[in-house]
């Protein structure tokens, strides 16, 4: 929370302590040569068939603004890790790198470069953390929401998960994600005030507790809220209903009530009872919506048995990403010095160098493959990445959400139905490696073996 | 991150819409007579056979510093959602009520409440949101943590986890809910700072990577940091630990590296194979630290193994509990105006009224059940709620985390060995409910039925 944060007014130090030794060694070895690093996921979670990139925007406001003051100096210099040379160093410290990345709403496959910094290795380096922290929750969490907006096929999908998500910063974070995946509205005031998302919400439990009974309780809420939506789970559903009706019939053309909300029991038994009864009293402009513990699969189950509800409040599930609660998310070196870099280590290889994402897609626009490239290649299709910070300057400073928003609908739009299901798709979404990026990552590789081979023949002459 | 969360100083409005709109209606009934809301889980997740209460303070500085600015009302105002006497009465909110809780560190069972919230019912409901946030998260995380620390049996664990953590603030709490279960240190700067933790961090891949071979990293990096851990497995671990011992070699008596560290491949072969080379080099003082997709199943089942590892860095698993990644935590309407209330929606029952949690123990001190109990019982046992704020003010301002840490470890090392244990226990802790808990239960679900009957009877009448 705002207050209980620590002292911190930067974000230099949200990163791990080792970003800033290696800092200072690479000053130490005075190592200044540029550095290209890319963020990407090594595989997606078996339930998703892809994820939609999100966190772009946040990621590059922390870029632009980092610098360290003299609170987070003095820290780092009572850590005792730190020469009196690089703390000076650091007072001036900015970002002055280059970022390519895929624009926020584009779907995006296992090995495909999310964002890449390119930058002295010190600057590359220390924003690893704070950058991939950035963009795994937003990324996560809009891949997610995206299922759910896909499952509820068209109906209203309200972000209810503030008070189960993990933390202030990912609660408000996650209703940007959502938004851009889809989702309607948002519970969550704070989060609708700082990106200017649709705010939603009704009434709790405890507020029809509060009352001597239910009836009194709708009487009260609908004397504020005339066109609201009354929650009737709380002592017995169908019972809730026919206070919903006497209600109607009570104010009679003053009734302006939008929906009944259902939050426990049988939803598909319960839905179609409520629907029965609001139709049989004529309140056929009365919705029903759902809430309660839903994910997609629960909505899809709902929506396939042709269950008579209008929307859905989805909290916990969609909030934590309850299936799939991280992505194996990597920021890796690819090439320092203008010389392509990989890790060697097993189970964790990853390609070299900056590269570019091809989108093969159908004269329909419908997206067929992918192909992952070096750079500086120009194949068919539609890349994906772009230059999107030069010299540690946005290039585009005002972000439109909703532009954002629309975005994400047509490309999702335009994946093969079975990519964009929420079952998992059997074969999954085709990414190719380019001839010449699989002949480069031999090429580096092969060099870097040698290197080693040299290395440890030196070792065992010493 | 603090530049982008959007225009909020304060936590006001960090908080659901509902919340709001009920408390207008409230403010419009007149209803301003003292609720009770008690904070509890209702079932442990499969994988927990306790939690560990965390989060208590920052829900107190919550509290204590609530308070709508002007930006806040303006943005309410442009809701349209508000009257102007409501947004008025808003300037002033404070929050006056009465906090009771266990303290942090303290092991929980289902249904316990981890905390009691008693004030004017518009000022109970507005905090639903951010103290169910602010608990969850931390409950969840110190939960977690205890059990990677007891897999560890002693070894040093540390916290990797905030790349992937779900956003900064989660992040920054995690390191300090860690502390608590006893966590050794976190790679978290940030954390670090705003709690006074240790923090602990060497070299990633990308620091060997950057020079000609990984010989020239690791005498780069131990000309800045003598006594590193060496991260050995950037290209081939065994050639790596190789490079290790002939460093030493070189260095002579300037040799200080603390440890190696493994991140890949088979930990358990690694490890053996890492041990008796450096043995063999008379290098016994060297470590063997393990990292990369850590959590306690796997650390136990290394540690069962006889694997010689010293100390592990824990990221992704532990960072969003990713077993059990929420909690089903509830903040519930038990008292209304001095009468008992609940919920009598199926599945979601709860039980009324400030309560208080009994611990039997042994003469030893060791835990053997608990009874929930009326806040007025006095029972055999240890009584663990306690009242930490009266009329918005808390009654001990000054946290020693260090102190919550050291109960923590007892009430932990209190528990029964299978409740402890990684492995689901069979049966659960016992959790009895009071006689006269019950009865009162009883007693208020027949008062409320009676009231809903009524309810019907009238609505059938009209």
């Amino acid at each position: 929370m705002a207050e209980t944060d620590g002292p911190a007014r930067t974000d230099a130090l949200f990163t791990d302590l080792y970003e800033l030794t290696m800092m200072q060694s690479y000053y130490a070895e005075d190592m200044h040569d540029r550095a290209a690093f890319s963020l990407f996921v090594r595989e997606l979670p078996e339930n998703r068939n892809y994820l939609l990139a999100a966190g772009l925007d946040d990621a590059l406001s922390y870029l632009e603004n980092l610098r360290f003051d003299d609170a987070d100096i003095a820290y780092l210099r009572e850590l005792g890790q730190f020469t009196p040379d690089f703390l000076d160093w650091l007072k001036d410290f900015r970002f002055t790198g280059n970022v390519y990345a895929v624009p926020e709403g584009t779907p995006v496959f296992e090995n495909e470069p999310l964002l890449e910094v390119e930058a002295p290795i010190a600057q590359a380096q220390l924003v690893e953390t704070a950058v991939m922290n950035i963009v795994h929750v937003q990324t996560l969490l809009a891949s997610k929401a995206a299922r759910v907006v896909e499952a509820a096929k068209g109906k209203a999908v309200v972000d209810f998960g503030a008070r189960r998500i993990h933390g202030r910063d990912a609660a408000i974070k996650a209703a940007r994600a959502y938004h851009i995946a889809g989702v309607n509205a948002t519970s969550n005031v704070e989060a609708g005030r700082a990106y200017g998302i649709e705010v939603s919400g009704t009434m709790a439990h405890s507020y029809i507790e509060a009352f001597a009974n239910e009836a009194e309780a709708f009487a009260a809420f609908t004397r504020s809220y005339p066109e609201t939506v009354l929650l009737v789970d709380t002592y017995d559903t169908v019972q809730g209903v026919q206070n919903v009706i006497d209600l109607a019939r009570k104010l009679g053309e003053d009734f302006q009530v939008r929906a009944i909300r259902l939050d426990s029991g049988d939803l598909l038994a319960l839905s179609r009872k409520a629907r029965a009864m609001l139709d049989e009293a004529g309140l056929q402009d009365v919705g029903v919506f759902a809430s309660g513990g839903l994910d997609e699969y629960k909505i899809a189950e709902l929506l396939e048995a042709g269950a008579p509800i209008d929307g859905f409040g989805v909290g916990t599930a969609m909030g934590v990403s309850e299936d799939a609660p991280s992505l194996e998310i990597a920021y890796k070196l690819t090439a320092y010095a203008g010389q392509g870099r990989l890790k060697l280590s097993p189970g964790k290889a990853s390609y070299p160098g900056l590269k570019q994402v091809f989108r093969h897609e159908s004269p329909e626009g419908h997206a067929i493959r992918d192909t992952l490239a070096l750079h500086s290649e120009s194949l068919e299709g539609r890349p994906l990445s772009e230059c999107v910070m030069r010299e540690g300057k946005r290039l585009k400073p005002d972000t439109d959400l909703n532009a954002i928003r629309t975005y994400a609908a047509e490309q999702i739009a335009a994946l093969p139905p079975e990519i964009r299901a929420i079952q998992p798709a059997d074969p999954p979404y085709p990414v190719k490696i380019s001839t010449k990026l699989e002949a480069y990552t031999e090429e580096v590789r092969t060099y870097l073996k040698g290197l080693e081979r040299r290395t440890s023949g030196i070792n065992s002459r010493s």
